[in-house]
């Protein structure tokens, strides 16, 4: 895979001279048509082997573009707020915002080349992580992120004049950390791994470019040109996403009746043996809460519901016996417009809890596949490819230890026109009432639908959707605690 | 100070049960208001003796509020991430927004009690830590912050015979951790400090509650009325802010000239020997940015100047040398919808570089005193008390070890003329011309008074303007890198 980068490719400095200018003019004239576009973020990810060049193809870069709509991080050493939160969450948070530019170093990449070179996982598992990337990049793609993906290489013997040269250079010296000259001699196992990774990684849609490094005009010039021609197709292309022509429900459905149907509406309790549970169930989440064990987890509680049919009552009820420091409640509206300019999931990431804390989601990332399909906000393409989206970010949740509980909270078209005359009359919940409710009721059907689509598609065992029938608000409440008191229990038993 | 908070003031279940109805309704209904009207913000500091019901109260109040528009903070250890950046910038990230409540524990004023009673410091340092609070409060309540402090309290028998109860009961044990036993030990002195701090820190925009905590009862309905009298107070007013009159210019000025007259606008550099220092100051820079101890220090570089005055091109010569690992360039525009309602400053702390890292705006905060005074887009009030706290800002930067450069590239309205039209000219520098250049420059006298009075009153010794001589582009750049590693330099020379 890599022969054809070892063969000495070389350019000399009169023809780099003379064709810099006018290619510099156009990745300029590039970046600022996507700043005004708005419509792409590109990130370029820059990996291979040491001594290749690669900060110096980057500064080089800073210099030829407009540096002020580039920004470049490394990840090294995860921080302590990272290392308490799933992996991939320092990835998010760097993400460019639309019409800009980030340079990631030390990316996905690194961590599996490193972690396998140095034993410590197996293909297998570096299958796995494989496999992680290519949903990632995939989704970041259709999100609107043009990914670009450069290897530098060297051959082995490159490599060692290379390294040699740069230490016996009393200007560069600073550059070679102790994992670089180890590199040298790892050189062999990094080369294969680095083959198997590129060959399964490279994708139409996130490809990767392997980039002789041995002559610095050969490297620069061809990198530059391949961002350029990149970003000018990106540009130009201008078409919509077609939906995948598989993407039908997962379970036929030819008689319209759905999970939602098998409810039994009409449970209901007391009021004296609602009080009885509600101290227990509240005691229980306290006591669990403060649990050593919770400090190896974080909760998420996610709440979906028909409008008026009793979230945020329900929500009052699950922090009412817990304390204010350890939770934090997210009210999902319309996104900001810093939230707007990133991938979909971006909004959610940045409010995942780190261990020991616990977040409620009053709505969620399955907006996208209720109120975002049935108001059309969105395209076909977008909402039918984000269920399988939503199942890999809640994978990641639930393999960095978080409890994830998800509630459907469903009431009957009779118990919502109730509630809504109700509110009408109550002063202080008029409020509440809104003509977009009134509106939404409207398409009860096309809801109805969308439920039983994400139920279907996204209740896996790693995170369950829980059906809570709602019309009695208390029979509601104890199953909510109930479910996420069990959940609990259930992850603290396999510790 | 304490005495009346020690009387035994208890309120009976049957009064208390009777006024809560109508005071959570009230309540909710302020909290809406806040919310529908969007211009403040609210923030809660708890503070006082452990063991006088902070946390039980802060539940409760969750509990009769909509906790969906709460945020409830501690801040015990700093991460490594806040410990990298100064004091001050733990609690800007978790400001909360404009129709939002944030609640603090572990709040400024924690780190002021603890650390003067167990002797971290002395008095002279905690009125220091007492005036920069001050400024600190004046201005968030300048931008819209409602702030609102309790101190509970407990006399010495009160605060023992809690701890010992909550110590025997096995479900509320937990809650004791060692820190509040030794507490016991040194209240007196923590009485003492609390004392000082409080006479000298409540202020009629910042106002100290010293709440009674003993009896549950009286203390949470003694919270909950203070706030909401507070809220409905602040909710009713809608004065504008009025300027102190003696915001005048701080050098008297009758003779129209400035500092800006003082410059010798012909210098300029031969081609030959720009190149020849442009290299020496880069690789200075490149050097200086890898010594050591910058390990100690970050760096922040402000440029502004005249339209075309040649700010993109000095940001290129001053990272051209530089691994782009260790800097980003922030570029100010219009402030996103999300930093709209946060204090003015908000946007900048946020890209507060760590230690080692280099941060380039490219613009800064003084749009306040420059473009925003003069377009009108802020109060005559806000763009007034700006000078004072940006002037603290800064003070907060250097004391945190941060060197700050801050350069005016001033140029003449000849040679501004004359760029405007080369810029017309070449296709792709066409984007930087603006119907706005030619508008600004129709205030050329409005901006270079605003430039004066900004210099007169924001140049100071930590922090001094650079006026940059920018006809001559090679000598401006040069004189910027100069500048910067000059700064450092010193800096060094001081650890």
């Amino acid at each position: 895979m890599f022969e054809s980068a070892e063969i000495g490719r070389s350019i000399d400095k009169d023809t780099f001279e003379k064709q810099l200018p006018e290619l510099r003019e156009a990745l300029l004239a590039a970046q600022y048509q996507l700043k005004e576009q708005g419509k792409l973020a590109v990130l370029i990810l820059i990996n291979g082997i040491e001594g290749a060049g690669k900060g110096e193809t980057i500064k080089l870069l800073n210099e030829w573009m407009d540096a002020r709509l580039i920004q470049v991080d490394t990840f090294d050493q995860q921080t302590d707020e990272e290392l308490s939160r799933p992996p991939a969450w320092r990835y998010w948070r760097q993400l460019p915002a639309k019409g800009r530019t980030a340079i990631f170093f030390g990316n996905w990449y690194s961590q599996m080349f490193q972690g396998r070179v140095h034993g410590l996982f197996k293909d297998a598992q570096l299958d796995q992580y494989i496999d992680d990337t290519l949903s990632l990049e995939r989704m970041l793609s259709d999100e609107g992120v043009l990914i670009f993906k450069f290897w530098f290489h060297l051959s082995k013997p490159q490599m060692k004049a290379r390294l040699k040269s740069l230490r016996d250079d009393p200007l560069h010296s600073w550059r070679l950390s102790p994992l670089d000259w180890q590199q040298s001699k790892t050189y062999d196992k990094f080369i294969k791994v680095g083959e198997r990774v590129l060959r399964r990684t490279s994708r139409d849609y996130a490809p990767w470019y392997v980039v002789e490094g041995v002559d610095p005009n050969y490297r620069s010039l061809t990198v530059a040109r391949t961002l350029l021609d990149g970003l000018q197709a990106a540009l130009q292309l201008n078409t919509k996403p077609q939906p995948q022509p598989h993407a039908a429900p997962l379970i036929a459905n030819l008689d319209q009746r759905s999970l939602l149907d098998s409810l039994d509406m009409s449970q209901a309790l007391s009021k004296d043996y609602y009080q009885q549970q509600l101290t227990q169930e509240q005691a229980r989440l306290s006591s669990l809460m403060r649990d050593k064990r919770m400090r190896k987890h974080a909760l998420v509680a996610v709440f979906e519901g028909n409008d008026a049919a009793g979230k945020g009552g329900a929500i009052r009820r699950v922090i009412g016996a817990l304390d204010p420091r350890q939770y934090r409640i997210v009210p999902v509206a319309a996104p900001t417009d810093e939230e707007r300019v990133q991938p979909y999931l971006w909004r959610f990431w940045r409010h995942i809890p780190a261990r020991g804390k616990f977040t409620l989601f009053d709505r969620s990332w399955y907006g996208r596949v209720l109120v975002e399909r049935v108001e059309g906000f969105c395209s076909p393409a977008d909402w039918l490819r984000a269920y399988g989206e939503i199942n890999d970010f809640e994978e990641q949740l639930s393999e960095s230890g978080i409890v994830l509980v998800k509630f459907w909270l469903s009431i009957d078209q009779k118990t919502q026109l109730k509630r809504f005359k109700e509110r009408e009359k109550i002063p202080f919940k008029r409020f509440k009432i809104t003509e977009e409710d009134w509106r939404n009721r409207e398409k009860w059907p096309q809801y109805r639908e969308a439920v039983g689509d994400m139920v279907d598609r996204t209740s896996t065992e790693i995170a369950p959707w829980t059906l809570v029938e709602a019309n009695d608000k208390r029979f509601a409440r104890i199953k909510v605690l109930r479910t996420i008191n069990d959940a609990l229990e259930a992850a603290f038993a396999k510790d």
